[in-house]
């Protein structure tokens, strides 16, 4: 199951449903938070390169809200840590937590680094051969209206085992589902990051678009 | 296609056999460095947490091996870029090149910055119950010699499908094949590094070792 995120940090879930098992949460333990970073730090990476390779200034907006919102993971993870530590084991082990929580922002600070080359006023794409070799792209797509995938959950799509194509992220609302599992439901409205082969992307493109009933 | 990477820097294809698509070079060019630096970037940050939710002294080993290498690897980066610029058009791209190295080598060390934790003396996980919220599991497990999977592609096993497990890389030899596509063959002697629901890992390593042949 994929963990989900409030990114306006909202109380009231806005898109909770009742058969829907997703947790979503507000995060409030160091451990939560842990969680949500590593996520972040796995997601980031990923996305910052798309966005260079793909010279796409779509998916490096992408970043820079994940890059903002470590930033206030970090300081509420300090904050909590600070009030958590009663002994000295305690203290040790959250110095620890919080080393890992600042590698993290580090990740994702160099992430939003590699995209801030995409607002300078380069003319030429910075890495325009790259993709050939990688054999893979990473696409930004949105489910149509009257896509037939709407309802359905990913492992029932077959979308990994039809195109090899692997969704990474999908942004629902104000938030988003990190890796989700196949257990997880598209829906209307839902815009989906994924990565895959050429090929398998148009094919996934076409059903999101309505375009096919089904995988081919 | 995964793309092959010599750790050692030797010339000579050491697994090299004819029925075997895979490229096996020593990067070259500046496009074959940004690739494996890539590649090692989103290999390096899925280990490094692993190795820290799963206590793994054995993951933090191959985090280190993967800095190592990443600093060689902008090492060369520079000295190619350097040969490279002729023009200011050519300089200005190489020096964005360059930045997507920084930032790749930053990414990198904050990864062994995390797993530098694990070797201090602490006795107690640092973060013992994270895994239980991710779900996923992360392990390195080796092909045992009677295992049916020899031989076989990662596709024909339907080792996603089946199990849900992802196979982030496969350590041949001196070597890595990072992301693996389906038409990869297992062979013997692979260290598998693997991520998926603890059940599908389970099943999984049953086949790698031999206990079934084929997956249930």
């Amino acid at each position: 199951m994929g963990i989900h995120i409030n990114l306006k940090m909202k109380k009231v879930p806005r898109w909770k449903e009742a058969e829907f098992e997703e947790i979503e949460y507000e995060p409030t333990s160091i451990k939560e938070i842990l969680i949500e970073m590593k996520n972040i730090c796995e997601l980031i990476v990923d996305l910052a390169y798309s966005a260079i390779l793909f010279n796409s200034k779509e998916i490096a907006e992408e970043v820079r809200y994940l890059e903002v919102r470590m930033d206030k993971l970090n300081y509420q993870i300090r904050i909590n840590a600070m009030l958590a530590a009663r002994t000295k084991e305690d203290a040790e082990k959250i110095a620890g937590v919080l080393q890992i929580a600042e590698a993290a922002e580090t990740i994702s600070n160099a992430a939003g680094d590699m995209v801030q080359l995409l607002s300078y006023k380069l003319t030429h794409p910075i890495l325009p051969n790259l993709i050939k070799e990688s054999g893979e792209v990473i696409k930004k797509m949105s489910i149509g209206e009257n896509s037939s995938a709407i309802g359905k959950s990913i492992g029932e799509l077959k979308i990994s085992s039809e195109t090899g194509v692997r969704i990474l992220a999908i942004r629902r609302k104000d938030g988003w589902i990190y890796g989700p599992r196949g257990d997880v439901k598209l829906r209307r409205g839902d815009v989906i990051i994924c990565i895959g082969p050429e090929e398998g992307i148009e094919n996934f493109r076409r059903l999101l678009k309505g375009e096919i009933e089904v995988l081919e």
